[in-house]
């Protein structure tokens, strides 16, 4: 072709997943659905591209500052999805008179932010969500938790730990530090940075973003301190002039769900956290974020996050519908498995390479191939012929583990090779023996 | 909230796959997967986004007006990607030098295209393709139908056909026509559509697009008529001059091509079929199309199509690298499916159902549906109390097949219910041989 060569490359935040990255990845996913499906959860998928109209507004002023938004050829004001969880109340409010009630739906998808690139933060990311629709109770709260718990336990992750807090403790305690109400907003999210930047750092942005004062931001940062545990909690908000009800709603919810998530057996895998404060508007009840406790992927971030949001499917519809989620975002969480050295490195070739001496060989080979596929075997066939040691090489590179020759003198006997990739042993076995003399050089290569 | 109700709905040509649909296409997307590793294909991914001159140009210029294509918050000019073949050009351009050669990947991805919906065409889509890139032989054109037979094989589609047929031979069969070269694209896309419009609208369709005479267009008519087996081909070329080589490297490549899918077992599902033509740009050689034979499903069009496209991979770099494809196209094929009765639909429900009788049991609930679900049993716990026989008809409705009752009574005893939901059964069991009741109960209404 004459035209200019144009320069192979990707966007700023986007990334190819080449096989050696990408196995693992399906095999994580494969893990992750087989959980939530052990836990009653059923598949759903929704379009990446919505009516910008239903996602605005839901995600917070910067949320919506990082939203792939265009007009498209008809002119509509569209945007690509930012996570799963509006395109599911979108979908609840349209779809839910047919779906049961409660509705456990999970979905694998990508989501786009044009956020900031940096270390494990791209710019398309897949999440992997659970969610139930319908009850707001501390069952549900606890399944969420626990089909999470469950999720990070299949992909082999021990050192991590889910930090719960509750949307009402978060503004109870600015309330009670004395807080003006317009400012709690940006109080919240000062403090929700309490691990990224420290006590102090915290203060002097309470001071200069919520426009409080040095007096009530110490006190802000006091009462969080004092929060450590649920009974502490409670006092304060005690104290402080919360009704028995609101306290039972919180504090009292959050009991209940420890107790229920101990009850299935992850007591140890959860804790609360006054400082969780998650960025999105839209939650209304608990709320949590996962961090890996392992020092050496301490700065990763939240790997699986969520909470309650009882109001965001009513914002489409007449019907109120409570809900409860939970989103683990799969490539920050194997980028982290990586540095751990918990991700294996996929591998490029199949188990066994069929080659052949000729071009007259070609047929024979191909039908030796379709009988080794048919008995499951994975199976790759040269489809260029060339020097036989260097093509074992290159397979023996990529991973395959046996090779079977087609050559005119094995043929005429009614014979054919199989040869071990590792050790470089070789026999001519019957013909109709090919898979068995298969099955024995992969298992004593394995 | 006070701000107005936003209505719930998708983009014209976007859809959402609730579970029952999602469900059995996640089944589908597992099995081709398999076939696709079980022939030596690794897995990998690309972004949905690329920068827009990479995708442009090569799907001629019907396509270039399909693209999504917007500008970024950075002002970058971006597409979402169109299919999965030109990624996979730009790939191995950009990181060629690391993969082995051949390399075989397969791809399960998303696809944007503004077309004008239609029966069984969105403007969302899923793809799930195979290439073998780096090597332009015989034994790679046919391992790649293989695989895309093997692939429907898995998903149980027996009434179905390979048409293939070759990029020169489409050009040589219009040039034996006596059609002016500047014309050829014009007349290739008219006789693509002989299949749709018959052969009188396709003689119209030349006249008119492509301003050949009448007479030639009939000559082309005529030409194609006669082109029904390799033989007639050959001896068409022949007449028109066509070189050995030539014919060789189109009308023997065929023949090489058809003998190495018979010894791979599949000779029935393909034929030669001189109209098919392949709207896109890039094909340099062998091009084929699968039509579903059922007579019920003959207007969905073409599911699963590739070809040759020696030239792609060199637009992006100076190496050329030859390659050939398949791409399946997953929700023409579903949609095909359904009508045909071969998809089941997917249930919403877990095998188990886990109630309690009152707050107090929430705990041993739980601790019940841990133990089922460790076990491997997809189970989920009602999240709200209510009337048991309510509960236990919702369950059945969505597919649960069994209850567990966590019950005061029966706990004091040591025991727990287990009740077929189909039959009504129940029995309380010890409260250790949970497991094994509950396998029995799912046993016995399978």
């Amino acid at each position: 072709m004459s035209k200019p060569s144009i320069t192979p490359r990707t966007l700023k935040g986007f990334r190819d997943y080449l096989p050696t990255e990408m196995a693992p990845r399906r095999d994580m996913i494969a893990q992750i659905e087989a959980t939530f499906r052990r836990h009653g959860f059923a598949p759903l998928d929704t379009p990446a591209l919505e009516y910008a109209e239903i996602l605005t507004g839901k995600y917070g002023e910067e949320g919506d500052k990082l939203l792939y938004r265009f007009r498209d050829n008809g002119d509509r004001d569209v945007a690509l999805r930012y996570d799963l969880t509006v395109p599911l109340a979108r979908l609840m409010a349209q779809h839910g008179g047919t779906l049961p009630s409660p509705f456990r739906r999970y979905h694998v998808g990508t989501v786009w932010r044009a956020d900031k690139p940096q270390r494990g933060r791209f710019r398309e990311f897949v999440q992997c969500d659970a969610d139930l629709c319908g009850h707001n109770s501390a069952i549900a709260d606890a399944e969420i938790l626990t089909v999470g718990l469950e999720v990070l336990a299949a992909l082999g992750v021990r050192d991590a730990c889910i930090h719960v807090n509750h949307r009402y403790v978060l503004t109870g305690l600015i309330e009670a530090a004395g807080v003006p109400e317009d400012a709690a907003g940006s109080v919240i999210r000062a403090v929700d940075k309490l691990d990224k930047i420290g006590p102090d750092g915290v203060a002097d942005e309470i001071v200069r973003v919520a426009g409080v004062d040095a007096e009530t931001a110490r006190r802000v940062l006091d009462v969080f301190a004092e929060a450590t545990d649920l009974d502490a909690l409670d006092a304060i908000l005690e104290r402080a002039g919360a009704s028995g009800d609101k306290r039972a709603n919180s504090v009292g919810r959050l009991r209940d769900v420890f107790a229920l998530v101990e009850a299935a057996g992850h007591g140890a895998m959860v804790r609360f956290d006054a400082s969780i404060a998650r960025g999105l508007d839209y939650y209304t009840g608990i709320i949590y974020e996962t961090r890996l406790t392992d020092p050496k992927v301490a700065g990763v971030g939240a790997v699986m996050s969520g909470g309650r949001y009882d109001h965001l499917i009513g914002t489409f519809g007449k019907t109120e519908v409570p809900a409860v989620g939970i989103s683990l975002g799969l490539d920050r969480l194997l980028a982290a498995l990586r540095e751990l050295g918990l991700a294996a490195d996929g591998r490029l070739g199949a188990d066994v390479f069929v080659a052949m001496f000729g071009k007259d060989d070609g047929a024979d080979a191909m039908a030796a191939a379709a009988e080794l596929r048919a008995a499951g075997i994975s199976t790759e066939l040269a489809t260029e012929l060339g020097k036989l040691g260097k093509q074992f090489k290159a397979a023996d590179r990529r991973g395959c583990r046996a090779a079977v020759v087609v050559a005119p003198g094995e043929r005429a006997r009614g014979e054919i090779v199989v040869k071990s990739l590792q050790s470089g042993e070789q026999r001519a076995v019957a013909r109709t023996a090919l898979v068995e003399a298969v099955r024995d050089a992969l298992a004593t290569s394995a």
